[in-house]
């Protein structure tokens, strides 16, 4: 690089500049004709802010809180699979900063680190050891295996169970498509090998397999939400929701909270953008 | 290709690489400035989708009705001329995989393939030897030759009568006039020229004659859907409609069906999306 | 050109062409930073036309009348400066061709062929020897000057007087600027230096001093239009109005007819567009 | 240049061919994405001016008041920092061709030109000796060096005080950050090094500490205005206003008058325009 990067921008170039094609594709690209990833981003643009002057603002603070935590930010950290193939310290190195920085990190059910091994990373770049990082969940048609990825993120120390609920089917990325993305042989489904956790069924999955979401259900529905709170202590979130009506139904079916989300335009495109 | 088309645009990009330009100019262009032809894509990616979550749709179809016949998916394929240019099977490659797939495909007029043969090729591809394929109408001023495309149409196994209301005039479309288009040599206007009906003023009309619109009928008018329904006991459907008052008069005059349409942007250059 | 022009873009394409960049820029050129012409052309691309279907179009006509005359389309060709840049029969050839195709055309006070050549070249072109034309006039402060002008357009055989109300000062057009642009040497301020109607100041003001329009009279005022009225038979039109009050003023004050335009976006930069 | 500037347009282009490009950087970027900077512009581009037509304008002026005193046009010119960078006269050629236009210059606080001596220069270039200039302030955290530069402009003779209120920090310019930003050396703040103003802290900030916004005082409020109406008897404008209860607060606080302002896109990105 010839500079620093100084924006979010800057370090999209320099991800074109040295990741393989195939990988920066998965990175970068969202569903179809990616009218709702366009809309993502121009929807930022159309924002205003209008500050009040002359307040005193020597001593202010982003410090906020999230579902009774306290963050430095009101800016936390959303899943994203498959961080290896960025560097090799993959999700263990997006848990540390996140850690470091005191904000929620949402570890993803497909990364190439386990669950636990994230999370270990996450306590020792933690000044307290406790950091409050939630775990994202693809509910699959093998439930007993969805309940054992749960109880082992609750017992790893994670705060909250985020449930993903945009993706019956996965979303059709012309990048992926185009590029024959497959996850390279380096790189596992970490969670799925676990040695402690060995699935026979899950380890066929890994791989193009996994990612071709076979596995996931769409059957899920709110009647499973009971299921969940009985599976465990943690906080339940639903990513995905972006209906009023929904986020109503969420709250009468005992959620905790709501994540409102388009998938990043990855899974149906033509939705409206999250920020609207 | 360096890798499979994803999308219809990957397949609009092939066209442009393999087709000679003024074939591709003829299928890809619209009338005069194309405003409307730009207003068509356009308003597709102004349309917004807001799906409902953890709705059970592990059984879901596609499968629809029309004119009450069960389609697999609610996507027609709508008429189009001269298809030979674009690959020799022309219209019975189209009219194969219509019915293969169980949706309609709406034989256009203008066709490098007789009625009676794009039948038959569409019969021989679908599993219960009767594809629910429509016959699309220019209707000309020589009404007798435009009744034995009727009833040939329904002769044949056609379910339905589409009249094209919108083209009393050809529209003006500058990439055919820039190319001097006409009609390759080894294609045919094959309704005009089928051995059994031989009709000596449509053979004048072949190629270059044909294409300027010099014989459709610009005095049609809602006075001769009566005439339409006492040659033909097929359902007739009207296509170009997009105004609200018309679609009255459409029910009004005892029009089957009706299909909102701008041509494709190809007819009247200045007229709204055909979505909105 | 490798093809025939098709529409008005592959005219200016072609113009762009042959004639010289200062020639070009003065004829292409709008005001300012051409918001006004940008918004002239966009204002046309959002009008749309919604058609009625199955009416009898068989018999349709262009035709219609202006100010009580019968041209054969609503289109008539707008005053502009300097025709003798773009061919060597300058304004002759398009009063000509107006003349031809029985329409209005508007003729300049800065043409580069005189008021009387232009109306002979029309007449002889025109199947009855009476040209429906009109003559555009820029009111000088030589009022005298002026009314030699209109007194001459009147006996040439000119049916109306247009009156350019909405340039007290010239438009800074930046193409010109730039190319320090003046009049070629072989062209003249033809109507300024008719061997009949000698006018030694005006004479004085040919080439680039006319052009800088020192000679127009900013102090041009309602007030002014019954003089207009005592010097010619004529009826009177107003070119330059875009607002409703100003409408009604030209109807209080007995002008026969306005023009709304804002000088095809080369006089004051910001205007709304014309059709709009 | 191949032809003389006509428009800022114009201006811009020529500089970035002969300035450096971290110089040029400085004065042309905006904060962050520079969607606000953005807007300023197109909000420019959408206001529509409607004239009036026939009315006398051979006798107008574009002269008016501010603040009581006359000015030959309605244009100020605003306070920008470091003109050095862009000519050796610096803040001095601005002053002077102000004060021969008549109309206000402000003055910057971080100008490589000292108060007194682009006064000075103001001064003879006027045809009174009497520039209608304001000063431009930075309160600092250091209120006695604040109060200094304060008294040091109204007894130089500048004509008002403008107290910029939008920058409690400083907008993050990327150019800035991808140049490495800082005051070339033989330039200064010229107004921290007077000689006959030593102030040894504001030494230490010349150059890149000052640029760093480390002495900008971010508890300024409203009851400080009160402060500077204690000492100085020249009228108190703010500038960097742009939401109405702020207009009403700077009316209740006794503020002679508010410049609305974004800063030139350059503080806050995600502001409105200006304009707007």
């Amino acid at each position: 690089m010839a500079h620093l990067p100084t924006c979010l921008d800057d370090f999209e170039k320099h991800a074109w500049k040295v990741l393989p094609p195939a990988h920066f594709g998965y990175y970068y690209s969202g569903a179809d004709a990616e009218t709702t990833l366009a809309r993502n981003k121009a929807a930022y643009d159309r924002l205003l802010i209008r500050p009040k002057i002359l307040v005193d603002v020597s001593r202010v603070t982003t410090e906020t809180t999230i579902l009774g935590q306290k963050i430095s930010t009101p800016i936390c950290v959303a899943p994203t699979a498959f961080q290896g193939m960025a560097h090799e310290d993959g999700e263990k190195a997006t848990a540390r900063a996140c850690a470091f920085a005191k904000t929620v990190y949402c570890m993803a059910t497909y990364s190439n680190t386990s669950i636990e091994d994230a999370y270990k990373a996450a306590q020792a770049a933690s000044k307290d050891g406790d950091p409050m990082h939630w775990f994202q969940l693809y509910v699959e048609t093998d439930r007993d295996g969805t309940k054992k990825l749960v109880q082992r993120a609750e017992k790893a120390g994670y705060k909250a169970l985020v449930i993903t609920v945009d993706r019956p089917r996965l979303g059709r990325r012309l990048a992926d498509l185009r590029n024959a993305f497959k996850l390279p042989r380096h790189l596992t489904l970490a969670n799925f090998i676990d040695p402690n956790f060995i699935d026979p069924n899950a380890l066929n999955r890994t791989g193009a397999g996994a990612y071709a979401g076979g596995a996931i259900d769409a059957s899920l529905s709110w009647s499973d939400i009971a299921w969940f709170k009985s599976i465990t202590r943690l906080p339940i979130l639903i990513k995905g929701v972006f209906r009023s009506d929904d986020a109503r139904l969420a709250v009468e079916h005992g959620v905790d909270g709501i994540i409102v989300s388009n998938h990043g335009g990855r899974q149906l495109d033509g939705c409206p953008a999250t920020v609207s």
